[in-house]
């Protein structure tokens, strides 16, 4: 078994860039939930705008990002994003997101995401859930 | 009698401009949508997050904007935005956005809005809604 | 004869979308920004980033905008951007840029642009110039 | 000795939220680039915009980030964002971005960037350089 990935193509815009020409950092994250939500839609056949509604959840925040930027990506390059679930945890899950120009990586992302609800004495806060089996067996391939 | 002017100073940011070193013209929408969240603020003495509950509505979406791009606004230059009402209707108004770097008009632009509830049939659905007197009378100055 | 028209179909993402759960109005300029790339790449064989250098030109910048939001574009929706140029003139071009969400027009957009130089004597300013009828040309299609 | 730290006080705004009413994860990497040029500005005291003309350098790209999002920041809520160099090496510096919603850390970054300057044989290469010693100095507050 392996995970599944999710591969979206897309080019770089004019603007995703800054002065220096080259996509802003901040932007990257942008292209990290492109594929996160791309990777849920791939895996459990539910539209991105569908998820929350079929799981009865509030959604699958981030809570805690990383990334490592290796090479520039630049107005025009066409890239190639790869994201795959990395690892799950009772009720939060790792992502791996990597950017890649041609055959060099630009960019080595991480996300780890909540599987959130809505607390039900306050709605305003937001509480971690455990992740259904049946989601996280949908994330594998044979 | 004169409108109620709302002023914010700001300084363009890296991330603002594009890679002609200067402000991605979508940005200035951006700043256009403070100016009317400040603009709100200072006539009705409610913040922002609160007005939709305040007078029961949605919301104050855009339904038209407009903007002439007469001179750059680059990386670092102070700039200011002065924000009015030009003109209410009976649900829907609209707003001037001047920006200026030093004495130079660098973009002139426009909004309508409209006052927005949603539809009690279906709350997918937006209507405009007559716009209060007592909230017209509170864009003017004496 | 008629105008070429460039077509990009793309869905609507978490991160373009506002507390009201719809795309957030400044974003579509960058959607009008896409098209305007593809629309030239399409109609002159170049590739964005190449194109100031291929015609000695600092690039088209945007110096008047407007636009119509007629109908929301939400999270998931699947969208068309049709873009096209509707007059040229000695040194500036309008556009059009149709955003519809399946057969409803959501933002119907304009743009006008220069074909824009850096002065010889000073290169911190920017000065039209003549377009090619060469250019003009490839925009038509038989 | 201390690290100078810059504080910088701001409001969450609308455009800066996505559909759960809560800030993009993506938008704090803009916040922490504001943190990082007004840092630098009040060390140094050279604007952002000539800090690269000042020290020969072509910029401080971030080349490793990480943020942990530990409370959620939501459109109208007075923000301040305190940033600190946590290190200085050869040709790098760590950089810490502590952004809290009143008494709460809602996140807490942390970027690496280089002192960069373009390879001399190829302009379109950045390279690493020596950070001058009287650079690091200013840094410090007695």
């Amino acid at each position: 078994m392996a995970n599944l990935i999710s591969r979206r193509r897309f080019t770089i815009e004019w603007a995703h860039c800054d002065p220096a020409g080259i996509v802003f950092n901040g932007r990257f994250y942008e292209f990290f939930d492109w594929g996160t939500w791309s990777l849920f839609e791939a895996a459990l056949g539910v539209k991105p705008a569908d998820l929350a509604g079929t799981f009865s959840i509030m959604g699958i925040p981030v809570v805690d990002a990383s990334a490592r930027f290796l090479a520039p990506a630049r107005f025009g390059d066409p890239v190639e994003l790869a994201s795959q679930i990395s690892a799950f945890r009772r009720s939060s899950f790792d992502l791996e997101h990597r950017l890649t120009v041609g055959d060099v990586l630009a960019v080595d992302g991480r996300e780890t995401r909540v599987w959130a609800v809505r607390d039900a004495a306050d709605s305003s806060l937001i509480k971690s859930e455990r992740i259904p089996d049946e989601v996280i067996a949908r994330f594998q391939v044979q």
